[in-house]
């Protein structure tokens, strides 16, 4: 068995599905713990992703192939063992990080000519390099390699980047099919999603979806949203785009998002998500509570003897008060970013379960309401 | 019961004591491990302390009464409550933070007049102050207010200042009492250690060890050493200082030091230590294992599967290898430096209880000469 996908309830669109995995099962909709360089900002380890519910761990193929190298990775057996982590893994393609962090790059038919942002050297990625880096790095799920247009590019350069998104998939295909043929491939079960492409335009990403559902993959991500657009403009992508795809295959919606953006997202039938908002605010003692974020470096919380959220069973709250942890920030103590870190991760993967809860029991329009409104209905878009 | 000191095992001048405080039991000889701002430094939390065979907390006064304020901490009920730490915590009195980091300052009778290394204002801090702080953290043991001269001062200059940190010392005990006869304090056992000063003049440090014992302090601690002078000096002063303290009371030999000069300082009969080594040693990537200190940023651990010490059972060595390590530090990823402040921790904890265990069964001598050999008997000074 590669991976089974079982539907598990329906509310409307929204959907609770049972995956197994390689690496275990995995409930979705779930939020993924994004841990670039083969750890999660902040101090925390493994065992605190054990800890905090974390169903899966995301990393970027890009990062961990400057540094310390996928070949390292590989000779230690594969990021599981690596990082121990013995739980489903996704790793993304490489492509966001060279479109957003590479220094000059050239995209060609065959795929980008850039340069390292640690040390300037250059390199060359394309499909089946990147499908090569995630073999090394034997992920559960790896990611296709595609071209993330600005949300605001001209039709032209849309039409002819997702075209050429496509083609890089079918070769990204054939050479995971390659590397999963080979004996030594450390995972030869290594799932590939394709993702889909269009910018705002809807007629581009409803064909484009069409496209790829006709290919038969093992899951679909909806790329190129959160970088610019209107949180509107998203909700409407979501609303053409999904029905195109395959219901009963896992939909990703990447780098989304917000508490608000995940609750819209969930409604509109998408079941993975991933985002750097909990642990950077975090590390910044912007922490999330059903009432809305604080800032912990606030005045405020100088004498608040409250945990960062009555009730929350978090390692943060169960031991520390608000005050506390002020004082950590304040003084630059790491224990202050760490505490929030696992505060924040902690409340995404409550809300998850609390989302798959009230999908299961048929309510999750009313949870959604409810939680909404409880953070600040007037501020949907705050993240 | 104040608490009580009970001597479990000798061998030779070594001590194994077990001493019952209001805060639970210590063993000794002890490490204390050092969380200047009430907090351990690498992003480690109490929970982790648990986890390591932490005995005793080390706070500093200066640095708490700067940052949140000791005003703060006591309307938290203490610093016990306020960082979630329920066994012993000793505070030190702030004196040697005065002297080391702070600005511009003014020795008198009455106390030290002296500016705030974070925002500079100017701050007053007498014996009566330091206990007053010291009362509001509410610690188990807090030390006397004294002056700790450079190791290399003048024979004139040592001695004014021990002859004030003698009238100090009096000061400390008379408000200390006053402080602990108040129905609204909030430990009224905190228990208070006299410091024995003297430079490397041996026979100001032996007229001053009299002087305490004669005054029946609850423990005795010997400051400035571990500040300039040789490690042979060192064990030199404390030949000839520790036998004029009582036995049946504890030895604190205070910021000392590496394990080479535990190991002797045990064996001359001292049963506190306290040392920033192991976390800032740890948050440099800089380990201890039984063969020496390793330096994780070398090159040579680049593939290193093997955890950091084998067969050891710190979080660090139970989860991850010295390539991860490696890894993590290199990319300056948080978790790196707190895995190897944990693993420092542990390492000292650890020799501490081998430590006890070698006393008990009349072997300190076999003991120390094999840890020191492993370690490696070329650098017995390599902290």
């Amino acid at each position: 068995m590669k991976y089974s996908y079982r539907i598990v309830a329906k509310d409307r669109l929204a959907k609770h599905a049972h995956m197994e995995t390689v690496h275990g099962s995995i409930e979705t909709p779930v939020f993924m713990n994004v841990g670039t360089a083969g750890v999660i900002k902040g101090a925390v380890s493994t065992d605190d992703l054990r800890a905090i519910g974390t169903q899966v761990e995301l990393s970027n193929t890009y990062h961990l192939h400057v540094r310390p190298g996928d070949g390292l990775i590989r000779a230690f057996g594969g990021l599981h063992r690596f990082m121990n982590w013995d739980r489903p893994i996704l790793t993304d393609s490489g492509g966001f990080q060279v479109f957003s962090l590479a220094g000059l790059r050239r995209i060609k038919e065959e795929g980008v000519h850039f340069h390292s942002h640690v040390d300037g050297r250059k390199i060359f990625m394309g499909p089946e390099e990147s499908m090569r880096i995630q073999s090394n790095l034997g992920s559960t799920i790896a990611m296709a390699f595609d071209e993330c247009p600005p949300a605001l590019a001209e039709r032209d350069y849309v039409e002819a980047s997702v075209a050429r998104t496509t083609r890089w998939l079918e070769r990204c295909r054939a050479e995971m099919a390659r590397l999963n043929s080979l004996e030594d491939t450390l995972n030869r079960e290594q799932l590939l999603f394709g993702i889909n492409q269009g910018a705002v335009y809807e007629d581009i990403r409803i064909a484009h979806a069409r496209e790829l559902a006709a290919m038969d993959l093992d899951g679909y991500a909806i790329g190129g949203l959160a970088v610019g657009e209107t949180h509107e403009q998203m909700y409407h992508i979501l609303d053409v785009t999904v029905p195109h795809l395959p219901e009963d295959k896992p939909v990703y919606l990447m780098g989304v998002g917000t508490p608000a953006n995940i609750l819209e997202a969930v409604e509109r039938g998408v079941d993975f998500f991933d985002c750097v908002y909990p642990t950077r605010n975090g590390r910044h003692g912007h922490v999330y509570t059903g009432a809305g974020k604080l800032n912990l470096f606030n005045k405020q919380y100088e004498l608040d003897a409250r945990p960062i959220e009555e009730g929350c069973g978090c390692p943060a709250c169960r031991s520390y008060s608000r005050a506390y942890i002020r004082h950590l920030l304040k003084a630059g103590e790491m224990l202050g970013m760490r505490l929030c870190v696992l505060h924040n991760l902690w409340f995404y993967n409550t809300m998850m379960r609390e989302i798959r809860d009230a999908i299961d029991s048929g309510t999750y329009a009313e949870y959604k309401a409810k939680k909404l409104a409880g953070m600040g209905a007037a501020r949907p878009d705050g993240n």
